[in-house]
């Protein structure tokens, strides 16, 4: 599941979206709430109406991108108050109101405000930080007026294994729609991201759907999904295609590096994707180092294929029954080089 | 037939081109020959093949940018020295060398070097400027191996209505495949460059195309082709596109204005294209004014379909044998500010 900003994967179509099998959108609370305003989204008929898709719509909290791009932003029990990174305007979000913006925008899935507090913050910190972020969990569930919709929990702790185990006890009893863990992928690395996410999974409800925010590259997806996660959300496959760095089945590939200059062959030569199908490498590199617009599409195209392509061949291997080979082999490509 | 930036139409794919109805594209020689060089193109099997375009292409000189875009430039009786603006790189032209880096692109129509003076140049200036474009042009000419391709001369010939006649008949005798009006839309204003567009193409051939150069808006369109006007270029539809300014059968339209905050309507209720069926006005402003590579692409659709669309309209009202009436329609409207 890509992520997009303000509701939009950027550079590509709904159409384009589906044609290569994806299944779910992510909108972003903050960037939706501040423009065009979700108000205006619900006076248009809600946000698959406003932009052109049918499929289902996670919201995120806007919580994430108030504390990483706002100017002020200024934590209490009631909520957040921050100045819009675009015009300094100011704003208070509740547990409540982040509720009422995803109704407004008719999102499928709905994520309660939470905090998560810097990597190197002190235990304590984290401890209260958690506490507060489970307060307003409730708060979410009490706000909801469209239980048609669904609300996900997420839970925090830092790279606390008990705190871990704390946030999925305390809120695993109550009617959340799933369940997500937050917190992580924020710069502790892969094998701590790990460990910290098998400590919480542990302890998070079998029948409810795990999605694990923010990450990440293919082979955190492949090691998450061993630890029992359903879903995930990622600028890595976008962001980096619109940089030029592609996913390919024989590794990360620069696309700018002069050695693609003469290039003829696709980019991946196992790739079914439209751009891998019709463009050389030599064309990508010229549309790339040209600042092409095309670039973008073409290059965001393919590495949503490949992450499409990667997520098909986990719910394979899960449904064969062959997980733990698939995931051996996917370990063992990897350490070669070429699994990315 | 839209113009492209170094042999792409900015935004879109050659399948989309192909979608609206587009039979030939434009590519920049002057681009192309800079980067990443034609060498490069013709060893990867030809323009064509290099940007997956199977339609024909025509390409410029490469003479407009080099007078437009470079810091150095001077000009000899050989050709034209300038520096490349994006490194700096000192570079010779000769009528010689544009067509055979035209032929290494293996472009369809490959048009002369030609020298198009400032719209305020003294008439002598004009006068010499002309007799070398045509000795330039006749150049062009002895030196093409691949008579395969097509090759047009350019006439010039300022605003001076005998100049533009002696451009044409110096040239018409000449076995060019067809010939262009150059010079043109340079700040003239539209009553003069009618004018001495009808000088000129009252002295064209008859049986070969006419090919009138970075021209224009719509209704320039609509008044070239009742003075015998054939082919155009122009940056205009998909620059504005990418500006938000868009073209529709009730007149431009600046999607950025804040009317449209909450316009559930297509931008164009006439219009068939994707970005009409698929998107509200108030989805288009959202994106605009989110600077999302999308807006550039649905803008650009829109406009390359509205254009495609008149000129199959022009089209029609010629073989129809009914363009006096076509024109007088389209003025009319046009007067009431809604013919664009």
């Amino acid at each position: 599941m890509p992520v997009g900003t303000g509701g939009s994967v950027k550079a590509v179509t709904p159409d384009e979206l589906r044609s290569i099998g994806t299944g779910m959108i992510l909108g972003n609370t903050y960037h939706l709430y501040l423009r065009p305003g979700h108000e205006v989204i619900r006076d248009l008929g809600g946000l698959h109406r406003f932009m052109g898709w049918d499929g289902p719509i996670l919201t995120d909290s806007g919580g994430f991108q108030v504390f990483s791009l706002s100017a002020l932003c200024k934590l209490s029990e009631e909520g957040v108050v921050f100045q819009s990174h675009l015009d300094g305007s100011r704003h208070l979000l509740t547990p409540e109101k982040v509720v009422g913006i995803q109704e407004s925008l008719g999102s499928d899935v709905m994520m309660c405000l939470d905090e998560c507090p810097p990597h190197s913050s002190p235990r304590e910190c984290v401890e209260s930080s958690l506490a507060l972020t489970n307060r307003w969990a409730l708060r979410s569930l009490e706000a909801r007026v469209r239980p048609e919709l669904g609300l996900f929990a997420i839970l925090q702790g830092g790279m606390h294994a008990d705190l871990r185990r704390r946030a999925a006890e305390s809120l695993r009893g109550y009617p959340f729609d799933g369940f997500a863990v937050g917190g992580l992928s924020v710069g502790e690395g892969r094998e701590v991201m790990l460990t910290t996410l098998a400590a919480t999974t542990e302890h998070m409800p079998e029948e409810k759907p795990r999605y694990l925010m923010g990450v990440g590259a293919p082979v955190d997806l492949v090691e998450a999904v061993a630890l029992g996660v359903d879903l995930f959300d990622c600028v890595l496959p976008t962001r980096n295609a619109r940089n030029g760095m592609l996913f390919t089945s024989q590794g990360r590939v620069a696309i700018k590096l002069a050695r693609f200059e003469r290039d003829p062959a696709p980019l991946d030569e196992t790739c079914g994707c439209y751009t891998c199908r019709n463009f050389s490498r030599a064309y990508l590199r010229h549309l790339y180092k040209s600042g092409e617009i095309l670039a973008s599409r073409l290059n965001t195209l393919h590495n949503l294929y490949y992450y499409q392509t990667l997520m098909r061949r986990i719910r394979h291997a899960v449904e064969a029954g062959d997980y733990v080979r698939f995931l051996a082999e996917f370990r063992q490509s990897e350490s070669r080089g070429s699994g990315v």
